[in-house]
């Protein structure tokens, strides 16, 4: 198979990443990290512990980062930008620790999740404290704007993640539908974090909604080629699981767009092996040779790049310093990012 | 076996039941029903499909009953109480979804919760959404007063929770550990359902310390004689399952007590049925008659009662009107119900 996302590498020089945005904001990530610490803090010790484990594995931090970043580019000059950032980082992990949770008719998973070390329902547990905790830091910031942005993200996340439900398995899933659950289930909460910083900063709306245009943009890209990534030979290269989607029956971009493109005997596969969960040697390198030969990953990674350039364009209103150089930089890794 | 509470109810005549309470709110209450059912709308269909199935099956509407009732004890004459009894509901349901999570080693129940008939994942996600939309009511309400109340007190039963979790098949577990744990997992929500009240009607903070205590002590009642119904003759009669907690390995205050007082040869049973969990058939029945050899159910009754007893108690600086005594009677109630 081809890959991929080596052939965007060779496109630009260097390779866009998320170092600059990290290096500007790096004090104020310190002070997140120490309050994420602080707060999932419990006189019952599995709650810090299980926390911990996810919250030291998820990574990038790349949604705390996003609300300090506009806070600082809509001139914020407070505080109270590092608890809303650990509050919006406190509902991503409840998110992932409740979308690990692994069905009893669903036990193919072998990745070193929460619920797999501790089982589904302390995961499920830490992350309604995670999620809990959130909200009593937004009501010691003590702003209903900003409880409402929040809590109204949190409701369309839930609901992205039960339409992805209810399309898994479904090959008919359209692509409006599909990006109707991405929008929900991911971008949301981007355009949620971004939109903090001006609101923070009591900005005019146009400059609130041009930051929930980046978010919003910005995580449509990031999730595109997240579903890609499922599918690609570099994510392999670097230890990450390639397949996850498909052995789920999960429809994402790539399989609607080769099964809308596929003949007769293609989509008798993609039935097979997705709506009929009939899954054996050899599918995975199949479904991935399909993709290829539909053109579906690059007919994704296109439409990922539209979003990106989307974002890439909202930032117009900001001055071009090196924080909004660094936002810049953030919608290009997203959509050449191998992980 | 004595059928324990069927000695209670010949005790008082007529026994004291939750329809005084019904029947005054029952106009409010109707409002909260529909509110509930308006606000679980989502596109997403499968959402008000598996909320209404807990909510339908949910039951008595205790929680938001407290809610209206002290808010009218208080003297509180505005429309806030309807929207407020919805969020203490929603996030008790969303406790409940997320209470009946299935581990993957643990598919022993066979009841007809949602998690049995959608499924662990649409359960988890559909909770999230409902303590969202929890939020959503309590943001529209505006009062950040009431915001921090069931945000803390959903963070507190988050952690009773997984208390609950640790302690499974621990016999060693003490009788101050499980108390904080019921404190935790279920008086906490009655405590601040009732807090509401007082906090709505702007009533000085020893009216809302008052009725803080008959909520905090209500629930403890409530959750000992749940907790003494799982071993009931009276709840089979009825139709309910009994001998859940003790399948779970759950360490309640009965297996505690009876714990403590045992023999070498009856904590063997207990050992070998909740710490190493090999039950076979008859083990329900042995561990009930233990029970009752040790007096550990009376003994449990023997408590609720006391905190029946200080929840009344609590009720003395409210008139004695029909709602006091409404209040009283639900009191009552908690501690003679079999069911």
């Amino acid at each position: 198979m081809a890959p991929l996302t080596s052939i965007d590498h060779s496109l630009e020089s260097p390779p866009a990443s998320l170092d600059p945005l990290f290096r500007l904001l790096s004090a104020d990530l310190d002070r997140v990290n120490a309050l994420i610490v602080a707060r999932m803090h419990s006189p019952v010790a599995l709650i810090p512990q299980l926390a911990g484990h996810i919250v030291a594995a998820g990574g990038k931090r790349l949604r705390p980062m996003l609300t300090l970043a506009s806070a600082h580019l809509c001139g914020y000059r407070g505080d109270r930008h590092i608890a809303l950032a650990a509050a919006v980082e406190f509902i991503h992990t409840a998110t992932l620790l409740h979308d690990d949770v692994v069905d009893a008719s669903d036990l193919r998973r072998g990745r070193d999740t929460a619920n797999a070390v501790w089982g589904n329902k302390p995961a499920v547990l830490v992350g309604d404290f995670l999620f809990a905790r959130s909200f009593e830091l937004m009501v010691e910031d003590g702003s209903l704007r900003i409880l409402e942005i929040l809590a109204h993200a949190a409701a369309v996340i839930a609901e992205g993640e039960v339409g992805q439900l209810v399309t898994a398995n479904d090959t008919n899933t359209t692509e409006a539908a599909y990006l109707e659950i991405i929008e929900a289930k991911t971008a949301a909460l981007f355009a949620a974090a971004t939109r903090l910083g001006a609101v923070l900063a009591e900005r005019p709306s146009a400059e609130e909604e041009a930051l929930e245009r980046y978010g919003r943009n910005l995580g449509m890209a990031y999730q595109l080629i997240d579903d890609m990534l499922d599918f690609s030979a570099r994510q392999s290269e670097l230890g990450k699981s390639v397949g996850d989607d498909f052995r789920d029956g999960k429809i994402t971009l790539p399989i609607v767009i080769a099964f809308a493109r596929g003949d007769t005997e293609e989509r008798a596969f993609w039935r097979r092996t997705l709506e009929v969960g009939d899954q054996g040697a050899g599918d995975l390198d199949r479904a991935i040779s399909l993709l290829e030969r539909r053109g579906a990953l690059a007919e994704t990674l296109r439409r990922a790049r539209f979003y990106a350039a989307e974002a890439t364009q909202a930032l117009a209103p900001f001055a071009n310093g090196p924080l909004r150089r660094a936002l810049v930089e953030t919608a290009a890794f997203a959509t050449t990012r191998g992980f």
